[in-house]
């Protein structure tokens, strides 16, 4: 059976998770040896040393889209992807600016999360509200990043906002706002089995980690 | 006919130019309105306003690997992706490794051509070289990064690693240093006829640009 080398807390974990999840692809979520991407044992396995990554049968995999690509071609079950080549790059293209306008500003707050506070965290909080506010102008859900099948596009998004917004409450600072088309969006996300089930164990990964650093 | 924007220095441009010669694909390449990705007029096209982007008729597109998927999927011509699933999984592992890996460590020199050095210099040289060094654990080229044939895997790293050796000379640093394989790599790259077309008119564009800075 496919592993998935994954841990609670990390976004591009939960994004792969849910993409499985909706592929209905069987799977065995793992922790990395050691119990972190830095060990020893995890980076025999997968050189990249990222998370979360497969092995299907001895083909050792990294990086979230590559895997969901990988998973779509090698699996039946509900399309990850839409059939016209236009809504397939829109999906494509709405998980890049995930991993790259987004994300990063998520995580960008992880070290201010029980540490001082002050103009940096300030800035960094900035940054990521910029992103959201900028998202109705990329990407036109209809309900979802493609159109109307939840798919590529739509994987990494719940947990992100998730935990935007969680961070932001950890860090004392108002909540983001988000474009009532960028809403609505979320509301469609939730209600996808998928995301439902990966959202359920996603929040208390959340709290355990935060309450590490807060202590 | 497809309208490639691009600027003659923009790796990402190079990067997709090369994907769509070696397509065959006819486009017209065009300068960003303005001649910069920050003119508004670029923006009310590219709402991301990045480097490089497609209009395929009304459809504009952001994202290099979005753009060759797409390209792959619309246009007649060499296959820039190869038939077996595992194979398309390290082209596209491939291309999010120079994306997220070495590229940005080419970027991040950009500020220091021109501009005094020093260690902050000196650590952005030492993340560049480390982040080739590692290369070879993470791809092993037989000769292109997905096997055989090249395609999309391939596409960003011959300017990349132009661009890498240029800055490092332009910043008076000792040669960067490559593994055989990635030597080989490099060969084959530079002996495909997409990456000769396009590199030859880069390194033109590189000297101009380092001319601009160091005056």
């Amino acid at each position: 059976m496919m592993v998935l080398y994954a841990t609670d807390v990390s976004l591009y974990s939960a994004k792969v998770a849910i993409a499985l999840e909706h592929k209905g692809a069987a799977y065995e979520r793992r922790a990395p040896p050691g119990g972190t991407y830095r060990s020893a044992e995890y980076r025999a396995i997968v050189p990249a040393g990222t998370l979360p990554a497969i092995d299907d049968g001895g083909f050792v995999l990294s990086e979230s889209d590559a895997i969901i690509e990988y998973v779509e071609e090698t699996r039946r079950g509900p399309p990850l992807l839409p059939a016209d080549p236009r809504a397939r790059a829109r999906a494509r293209y709405a998980s890049r600016i995930h991993d790259l306008r987004v994300e990063p500003r998520v995580r960008a707050l992880f070290p201010f999360v029980g540490a001082p506070q002050g103009a940096p965290a300030e800035a960094a909080l900035d940054a990521l509200r910029e992103a959201i506010a900028a998202l109705p102008a990329l990407i036109a859900p209809s309900p979802f990043a493609a159109g109307a099948a939840f798919g590529l596009g739509d994987c990494g998004w719940a947990p992100t906002f998730f935990l935007a917004d969680r961070l932001a409450a950890a860090l004392g600072a108002p909540a983001i706002r988000y474009d009532p088309a960028i809403r609505r969006w979320r509301d469609a996300l939730d209600a996808v089995p998928a995301v439902r089930t990966v959202m359920a164990a996603y929040p208390g990964a959340v709290e355990a980690w935060i309450r590490s650093k807060i202590g």
